[in-house]
């Protein structure tokens, strides 16, 4: 298992506001998301901006995507994302498309899960060719109260167990990071925990030393 | 039940292109929907140049929400929709959010019903408020072969009785409506199929034509 990622989701409504966030924060963080509320406000042009303005970076697509899969796939890989997620509800005929052409761009899809979905599906995708999925405590889910739990945990193993690795978010701490010590992490993913700090850049550094403490050296 | 409307979806890569289409169908169609990869491309911006495009006419943003309900609704209808679609696969937080925010503008969340969903999660959703679905033959399983059948038109029928009214999408014809006779249905969709066609003003006469057959002068 190699020693998992730190990801700053944008879920700006401006792409100026996102950038400004980026430049305090591109230097302390792996992964740069272009999240859905910023895609669909901001377009394509949010994945360019953001490939330029962290030209090092790996970047995601956050776009959910439940349908057309190769033409959605195409437009994200060729503005320069390097991950595109979508969701779990999808038929199998989408995600097998996005992967064919994400293979093409030595890029990768990512599996977001939400709501109703079954270990069978994760097996299903996993013969498709799918390495990632992403675990979400989503945020009306968490506002609403809900906690990780034995129950999440489980799931996460489950699917760590079946050969995904899972990028987990929604309200994640560097606290919270020792629940995930069995998981097969590939990223951590914050949003306003990071962007949102009186101090951005030390938040990074204490996921990354949780990460490191927890993980082993980088 | 009301007489069912018709709509043109918009799933170009091109606000221009879509643009183009519209002026050749807007006099020709109820409702036009800037589809997911048009908004995923051109952003809030496709919202706003089909208001502008079509004062009169019903707009959908079909976004597929996933998460974020409040902010996602508030964006779509600031910006002139009347309809945004929400997936299935959304916790029910954000079913409940994005509704209150459309209530605001006097606006609809239509749940989008794309792979795991039950009739249970179709009860909780009218429950909720919701009073519309869009039942989807997505157009990679179409691709693959997936053809409407008799387990389509079962649960079509049985999300009916529910008292959620049906849009009904995936390369409809006019020649098929009559197989969705018995259905609450509010809407059909049809994006190449018009578009597409040689003639789209004609495609959306035959499609008119159909309509008032099967379900009643307008």
């Amino acid at each position: 298992m190699s020693i998992p990622l730190l990801q700053l989701a944008l879920d700006h409504t401006s792409l100026q506001a996102a950038q400004r966030d980026v430049a305090l924060l591109r230097d302390h963080v792996d992964i740069v998301e272009a999240g859905t509320i910023l895609c669909l406000t901001e377009g394509l042009n949010a994945v360019r901006a953001l490939r330029e303005q962290c030209p090092d970076k790996i970047i995601v697509a956050d776009w959910k995507v439940a349908d057309a899969g190769e033409t959605l796939a195409q437009q994200a890989f060729n503005a320069g994302a390097n991950w595109m997620t979508i969701i779990c509800a999808a038929p199998l005929a989408t995600v097998i498309k996005g992967h064919e052409v994400a293979q093409q761009h030595n890029a990768d899809i990512q599996i977001e899960l939400f709501g109703n979905w079954t270990l069978d599906d994760a097996r299903a995708w996993y013969a498709a060719g799918i390495r990632q999925a992403i675990y979400h405590r989503g945020r009306d889910a968490q506002a609403s109260g809900q906690q990780w739990g034995e129950a999440d945990l489980s799931r996460m193993k489950a699917l760590s167990d079946i050969g995904l690795e899972l990028s987990i978010t929604g309200g994640v701490t560097p606290a919270d990071l020792p629940l995930f010590k069995e998981i097969n992490a590939k990223a951590f993913i914050a949003g306003r925990a990071l962007a949102g700090a009186a101090n951005p850049a030390q938040v990074a550094a204490d996921f990354h030393a949780q990460i490191h403490a927890i993980w082993g050296e980088k």
